[in-house]
């Protein structure tokens, strides 16, 4: 918990600093962490705690990357002289985007394809020390620079090629399976699939991590776009009238208002994960992964979209550099497709709901763990004309939330089982549903969050306070359901659909004279947001010059 | 039209280059041909036209950009020595953001209010020269520079102060209104309504400018994508079976191909409206706006999110600079906002929409000019079972588009007056109206760019092209009618949505086969895209380093 408050504080501050910090302390550390053993651990764990040795993480190639069972690197393993043997067979196997591995790492984890005796046994990590300590790379290795990127420029991401490197045989992170000194292969989990999944399961934090600073990119985006907004006027409604600010604008309350209250919900779901993240159990990996992935997916899309409209809603200003919301954009593009692309996490978290779906079959039909225990009851049902006062009440908001996310996850069951029973497989199905699979993940997601604003709103005692956060929450579940999947799929009526457009204009409204506590409960430090944020006529003052 | 064709290669190129050139010689010689007289056409001219005088073209204040009206530069006339006098009375109205001003231009184009004698007369136009042959600033000018922005920093943005600068009494550019040697203010256009227009009005040609160069950032990120998509495989479906060709993916040919047909409906568009503007005259000057600020809104929008769309396509690739996608965002974000915000600009269109309605109504309803003719034939009606022959139809695409411009122009009318009935000022009721002026102002574009679609067209003979033009124009059409807007308002049914979904997706698979010709077809030059275009194995390839 210390480690993610340290690393939070981080990302608000300087994205390459965030992201070196995190493959050292979080992918070279956890990996040796969890993929190793006790002499793993003893060997290695202290020096990264100094930082005395630096290192990175080696397993997406060119040619695959969220592809990981893909991975063309080959280890052999030469029982003569009881040394592991890591080569690249091609250029396609060369590992690509090594962060920290360009200029500073002394030491990665080499994810490759482990072949004893002709029998590919699948993807295992290897410790493999890249550089001496002056700073010179070592035999047989080759690294160059991935180039210049639109961001995220302070992260030295490389390029590897490994020809025959020899590790010694206690090099492989041998937690899941190890190799005998004769050169025989020993693994506790026979099923490859398996075996598979554990070596994947440590990596959660990564999307963890992303997940958390993205909230706070949107809190900065937003705190210095909402304080502009506050000071800066165009146009005015009538001759001799003073101009308008640029909040009194209903147009760019709506705008902005639903932004920050997505900027909440993120912050308490952020908050749900990193505990679900820090009291995690074998049996809670499943409900890890699957919020992690969905909450990453739509946290880092959620973020872009912050950003852009907060450009946009700055004006020019929003393009200068110092100002930062622009230049937030370029940082952190590369959190949609990074750690797993976001349309394929979602793909999983619609794959995982299937299975989930099938063992509840197969248990008479009762839903277990994943929240989707609203399956159990019977399906809600919207009123016919939703007045004012429903749109309000957090039961008919989750009742709309769970309403969708169970047609959806019985449709896309549907159509997956459809496919297959026409002979495709598994995956050929999955892929010829994407839609559902993409609207499925999203529906979970949303409703996942919601419920942790509900939950951190029903913390807090009566008062106005209580009754701001109720707004936001109505905000936050209405621009859920403005969503086009609630006329898509009828959930809605066109005359329930105005409604709801209706009430988000009026909770806009009522957060106005809120705005600036809003974005002040976010507690970013003033040296983290534009000049425009504050006096920004001051800022641009001759006597600035 | 060989200024265009020139420009228009210069945007492929660069874009600073582009906006450095479009500012000197659309901007500055603009402003000279149209707001100036044969003195000023004989006196700069041919210096404007060999270069040998760089113009710059200062509008833009710190307080005040797409507002120009309000500007606060204050111009007064001295009598006695036959002199303006420019100042820049307050902080807020130094110039900013003047494309060529913090480095290269000697002259300037200054707008600002002219008060003779007390009253204020409104925005005009003098020519001030702001640095010697030498390059240094001229006395009583401040410049420095606007500072690193998020693209486009090879163009120099600056910031002007006039210190009560002196100009020759010819220095007005007096096209539309004069003083006269001893101090009396003349003008052919009393209202200072019309004379303000008539300073806007050979503004056009930026927006033209913008709208073109979206076109072809557009076909640069699809060009490149879709050709990485040809090369690039991910996953196989199933056990050593090879890996699936991204392309190959209805995911992403869903993601990239109604991509294709937008940028294919601008490119057509873009042709329209630059004949358009190449054979103005005096009465399309209204079409001209219209279409002109729909398009550029429209356009720039488009851009954005193609570009965004193609970098998420290409994965960590699209991120690297070399390979362009990336980079393309960051130079071009700046369109939607600058010479007029996007969202104004949607919402000019509307008013002068609901402008011509009621000049309409003066006319018995009879609509003439702007493409709302179709407004005088009865309503269109939408069967209720939409098959697949029917939503390939021009004629029902058209209709879709056309029914819901009526529908929404009709809206808006009702609600503006409305607000007018309660007693809002017009500023106010258009304020009040802002989702409908945009839905309006998208619906106008969509039906506008469509149009020119289908007459493109028809100028084909019969064969597989025009069979392919078709599935585009197709294409194009749905995604346009597949908007949130037709379920909103309910144009569509729930079924006929689903409908329009499933035949996207049909023709996006139809397509497939011709996804290379479709992108070559836009004619950018190899050396224009990114590596990741060719060969993108060969191009990481160690000999490559």
């Amino acid at each position: 918990m210390r480690k993610f408050a340290g690393f939070e504080v981080c990302s608000i501050y300087d994205h390459s600093l965030f992201t070196k910090l995190g493959v050292h302390f979080f992918l070279w550390g956890g990996a040796i962490q969890f993929f190793g053993t006790k002499h793993h651990h003893d060997k290695w764990l202290r020096d990264t705690e100094n930082y005395s040795i630096k290192g990175c993480f080696a397993m997406t190639e060119l040619g695959h990357g969220s592809n990981v069972r893909g991975l063309e690197t080959v280890t052999t393993y030469d029982s003569n002289t009881g040394e592991f043997v890591i080569n690249t067979p091609c250029e396609s196997a060369q590992k690509y985007w090594i962060g920290g591995a360009a200029n500073h790492a002394t030491h990665t984890v080499v994810f490759s394809q482990l072949r004893i005796n002709g029998t590919n046994q699948g993807v295992h990590a290897f410790i493999v020390q890249i550089r001496d300590a002056d700073g010179n790379i070592c035999p047989n290795i080759r690294i160059v620079d991935c180039g210049h990127k639109i961001g995220l420029n302070g992260v030295d991401n490389g390029r590897i090629w490994f020809d025959n490197v020899r590790v010694p045989r206690e090099n492989l992170l041998n937690s899941v399976a190890d190799v005998s000194p004769d050169g025989k292969y020993l693994s506790s989990i026979e099923n490859p699939d398996q075996r598979f999944a554990a070596f994947m399961a440590p990596l959660t934090v990564g999307r963890v991590n992303i997940a958390i600073s993205s909230v706070y990119q949107s809190k900065v985006a937003l705190a210095t776009s909402i304080r502009y907004a506050l000071t800066r006027r165009a146009f005015s409604l009538k001759q001799n009238e003073p101009e308008v600010l640029l909040l009194d604008y209903p147009s760019h309350q709506r705008r902005l208002f639903p932004l920050i209250a997505k900027t909440y919900a993120m912050s308490f779901a952020a908050n749900y994960l990193k505990m679900l993240y820090v009291k995690r159990t074998p049996q809670s990996n499943k409900i890890i992964h699957i919020v992690s992935s969905s909450f990453k997916a739509t946290f880092t899309w959620n973020n872009m979209q912050i950003l852009q409209e907060c450009r946009e809603a700055c004006g020019g200003q929003g393009l200068k550099t110092e100002n930062r919301v622009g230049q937030l954009k370029g940082e952190y593009d590369v959190q949609s497709t990074f750690e797993g692309d976001n349309l394929i996490l979602m793909q999983q978290v619609s794959k995982a709901l299937f299975a989930e779906y099938m063992a509840a079959q197969k248990r008479n039909k009762v839903f277990k763990g994943l929240g989707l225990e609203h399956m159990n009851k019977p399906c809600p049902v919207i009123p016919l004309q939703l007045t004012s006062t429903t749109l309000r009440c957090s039961q008919f908001q989750m009742d709309a939330l769970c309403l969708r996310e169970r047609d959806l996850l019985n449709r896309f069951v549907a159509d997956v089982s459809k496919c297959k029973a026409k002979g495709e497989s598994n995956e050929q199905a999955f892929m010829m549903c994407y839609e559902l699979a993409q609207d499925l993940g999203k529906a979970f997601s949303d409703r996942a969050i919601f419920q942790t604003f509900v939950d951190a709103e029903t913390t807090l005692p009566a008062g106005s306070l209580k009754d701001v956060l109720g707004t936001l929450r109505s905000l936050y579940a209405l621009i859920c359901i403005e969503d086009v999947s609630f006329l898509q799929y009828g959930y809605l009526s066109v005359d329930n659909g105005a409604n709801v457009r209706r009430e988000i204009t009026k909770l806009c409204t009522e957060l106005r004279p809120h705005a600036l506590a809003l974005v002040s409960s976010f507690g970013i430090p003033d040296a983290f947001l534009g000049p425009i944020a504050f006096n920004w006529i001051e800022a641009n003052a001759w006597s600035s010059v």
